[in-house]
C-alpha cells in the first residue's frame, strides 16, 4: 500500500483530499493535528482525543528528549504505548524549539547559548540550563526511539526578518542536513516493528528565490512527505499565503504537503488548504482555549473567537458555539464556562480545549467533503 | 417513599447499609461524596463523575454564593442544570468556610473580620474582601436557590482547642440557629419542584458532655438527617473516633448519619463506618491527587498512598494501583503519571483525581457489601 493516496483535487483551486496510510491506521486529509508536546495534549488524555476523532496527534522531540527522555520511551516500545494512544503520531525534529526555546534563559539566568556549526547544534535546556547537542543523525535516532509514524528532518528554522546572507547559509545547511537525515533514517526505518516515514522541510525565509530553490531541492530528495517551515509560517498569514504560492509548483503531487504551525485562526487553515496543503498543526487552538478564547462559527470583531471570560457571558445559557456538536457544546453553557474561568477551575481549560480542537478537526472534515464535491471555494468563502 | 431506608445493620459493629431516596435518584450507603466546591469537582466534568459512578456530589454554599452567586444558579433552576449533573447534590451551609476562610486575609490584606452575633455572621470574601452576611435564614434561602437535594443547617464550627466556655456559647447558638433553619426551610421546601432535605449538625467541640448534649438536642428536632461537625472531625481521627462513640447512642436509627470532612486517609472512612456513619465528604482525596499523592491498596510507610513524583516511579510501568479498575489504572502507568507531574501537565492532576475518587467510592461499595454480608469487621481489619 502506498503511503499517500491522492483521492481528489478540487476543480477550482489547489485544494486536495487524500488518505495517509500508516502502521497505526489511516488519516484522512486535509487534517488538523492536536499538539501533544510532552506526551499529552494539555488538559486531555488519550481517550479524550479518541472521542474528538483525532486521527493523528503531534509530539515534540525537543521536549520529549528533555522529559522523560527518549530512552525511557524506547524502553516501553515507543510513544504510542507510553501515552496509550494507538493511532498515528508525528514528531517534529526539535529544530524549531532548539532555536526558539534554546535561546531563552531559565529563571536562574542559565541557557541562551545556542551554537550552530556544520555538524549540529549545541543548546541549553530551557528547564534547568543543562547542555545538549542535536545533530541531524541524533535527531533521527531520537525520533526512532520515540517511534512516531511520521518523523521530521532536522532543520534550521529562520525568522521573518532574517538577512538574506544568513538565510542562504541556514537554507544550504538545512539542505545538507536533510541528506544526512535521509541516510540516518535508512539505517533503521522501523525500530519498533512498523515503518516510520520521514518528511523533509523547505526553508528559505521570506525570499522568493530561496523558497523556490529550497522547494526544488527538498522535493527532489527521497522523502515520504514535504513540509514548509519557517517562523513566518502560520504567524504571518500574508507571508504564509505568498510562500505557499511560491513553492506549490514544486510540491510532488503524490506526497503529503504539511505547513508547520498554521492554525492561529481557524480560517488560516482554509487559506493553506487552498494552496494544496494537506496537514496542519498549531499550538494556538489549545493555548487559546486555556486562556478562555473559544472558537465560534460566526465572526466576532473579525475573528472566529470569543473571550468567554467577558462579563457578557456570565448569564448566557447558550452553548459555547451554537453550530458545534462537541462534548462541551452539547453539555455545557457559556455561563458555566464563564464561571469556571472566573473561579480559576481547570475544568474550564479542559472543556474549552475539547471545543477548540473539535472545531479545527471538524472544519477539516467539512473542507474535505467540500473538496470531494468540488465546492471548496464556496465553502471557504461562506466561512 | 421514605427518605432513608435502613437495609442492614452489621452483626458485630454499628456499621449500617441503607438507601437514601431523592428527587434525583437513590444513593446507596455508606458512601463517599466527591467535593465539587465551585460547581465542579476540580479537574473533572460531570461525565467524569458519572463514569466514576458517583451517586452524589457536594457543592459549597459559601463559594457558590461568592461565585457565580445563588441568583444566577436560581435563574437556570438550580445547580444540577448549571453544571449538567442530574444526580443528587448536597450543599454544606457555608458555616465551616465563613469561620475558616472568612478569617483569612486576601492578598491585599483585606478580610479577616468575621463577626458573630446572635442574628448571624458578618464576614469578608477571601477573594476580594467584599463584606457579606449569613444568617440561618439567609443560608437556607441561598441553599433553596442553589437547589441541592440535601442541604445543611447553618452552624458555628469550633476548633479542637476551643475553651469550654466558648464551646458552650457556640453550641447553644448553633442549637438556636438549628431551630431557625428548620422554620425557614418549611417555608419553601421544594423551590425547584423537588423536595430538599435538611440536616442538622451536632457541635460541642471535643467535650463529652457538650457532644452528648448537642446530639440529644439536634436528634430531637425534625431534621431529615444528622451530621457530626467540628474542626476535629476528619483531621484528628483519634478525637473523631471518640466523638462518634459519644454521640452514637443518640443518633436516630431511621435517619442518615453524616460525619463532615472525614477521608484524609481511606482507612479513616472505615473507622467512621464502624461507628454507624453513612455519609462522607472530604477534599483530601482530590487535593492530594492534584499534588501527586495516589491512593494504593497496600500500605506504604503506614499510609495508603504513594507520591508519584518520587523518582523511583520514573520507569515503573505498572498501573498506579494494581488492584484498581479505574480509568487511570486500566489505561496508564505509574511512569506516565510520574512524567506528567514532572512535566507539570494538568492531565496528571486529572488522572490522579479520577483514581483517588474511584478508590474512595469503590472502598465504600466494598464496605457496603461487607456490611450486607455481616463481615464488616474482617473487611476493615484486612484493609
Amino acid at each position: 500500500m502506498t503511503f499517500f493516496e491522492l483521492q481528489h483535487q478540487d476543480k477550482n483551486s489547489c485544494a486536495r483530499a487524500g488518505i495517509i496510510h500508516t502502521g497505526h491506521g489511516d488519516i484522512q486529509t486535509p487534517m488538523f493535528m492536536p499538539v501533544g508536546t510532552q506526551a499529552t495534549v494539555k488538559t486531555l488524555d488519550s481517550f479524550d482525543l479518541k472521542n474528538l476523532e483525532a486521527e493523528i496527534i503531534l509530539g515534540n522531540t525537543y521536549h520529549l528528549h528533555l522529559r522523560p527522555g527518549e530512552d525511557l520511551i524506547d524502553q516501553i516500545s515507543g510513544l504510542h504505548k507510553f501515552m496509550n494512544w494507538d493511532k498515528p503520531i508525528l514528531t517534529d525534529s526539535g529544530g524549531f524549539q532548539v532555536f526558539s526555546l534554546g535561546e531563552q534563559k531559565t529563571d536562574k539566568g542559565q541557557g541562551g547559548l545556542t551554537k550552530i556549526d556544520e555538524e549540529g547544534v549545541t543548546f541549553q535546556s530551557h528547564i534547568d540550563g543543562s547542555r545538549h547537542r542535536f545533530t541531524p543523525e541524533s535527531a533521527i535516532q531520537i525520533q526512532h526511539k520515540i517511534g512516531a509514524d511520521i518523523i521530521m528532518a532536522f532543520d534550521e528554522c529562520t525568522p521573518d526578518n532574517t538577512p538574506k546572507e544568513y538565510a542562504i547559509d541556514a537554507m544550504e545547511r538545512t539542505h545538507r542536513w536533510a541528506k544526512r537525515c535521509l541516510i540516518e533514517h535508512k539505517k533503521e526505518p522501523a525500530r519498533h516493528g512498523y515503518q516510520q516515514f520521514l518528511f523533509g522541510i523547505i526553508q528559505g525565509s521570506n525570499y522568493e528565490d530561496l523558497r523556490k530553490q529550497s522547494a526544488e531541492f527538498i522535493c527532489n530528495l527521497d522523502f515520504d512527505g514535504v513540509a514548509i517551515g519557517g517562523e513566518s509560517i502560520g504567524y504571518n498569514m500574508e507571508a504564509t499565503d505568498q510562500i505557499l504560492k511560491w513553492v506549490y509548483p514544486y510540491l510532488p503531487i503524490d506526497k503529503p504537503h504539511y505547513s508547520m504551525g498554521v492554525g492561529l485562526d481557524p480560517a488560516d487553515l482554509l487559506v493553506a488548504v487552498e494552496n494544496g496543503v494537506d496537514m496542519f498543526d498549531c499550538v494556538a487552538p489549545t493555548r487559546l482555549a486555556r486562556h478562555g478564547m473559544i472558537f465560534v462559527t460566526e465572526k466576532n470583531n473579525g475573528k472566529h473567537r470569543i473571550n468567554i471570560k467577558n462579563k457578557i457571558f456570565a448569564n448566557d445559557f447558550n452553548p459555547p458555539d451554537k453550530n458545534c456538536g462537541c462534548h462541551t457544546c452539547k453539555n455545557y453553557t457559556r455561563a458555566y464556562l464563564h464561571h469556571l474561568f472566573n473561579a480559576e477551575e481547570i475544568t474550564g481549560m479542559r472543556l474549552s480545549t475539547i471545543h477548540n480542537l473539535h472545531f479545527m478537526i471538524n472544519l477539516m472534515k467539512q473542507a474535505r467533503q467540500a473538496i470531494l464535491e468540488d465546492r471548496f471555494t464556496e465553502f471557504k468563502e461562506s466561512f
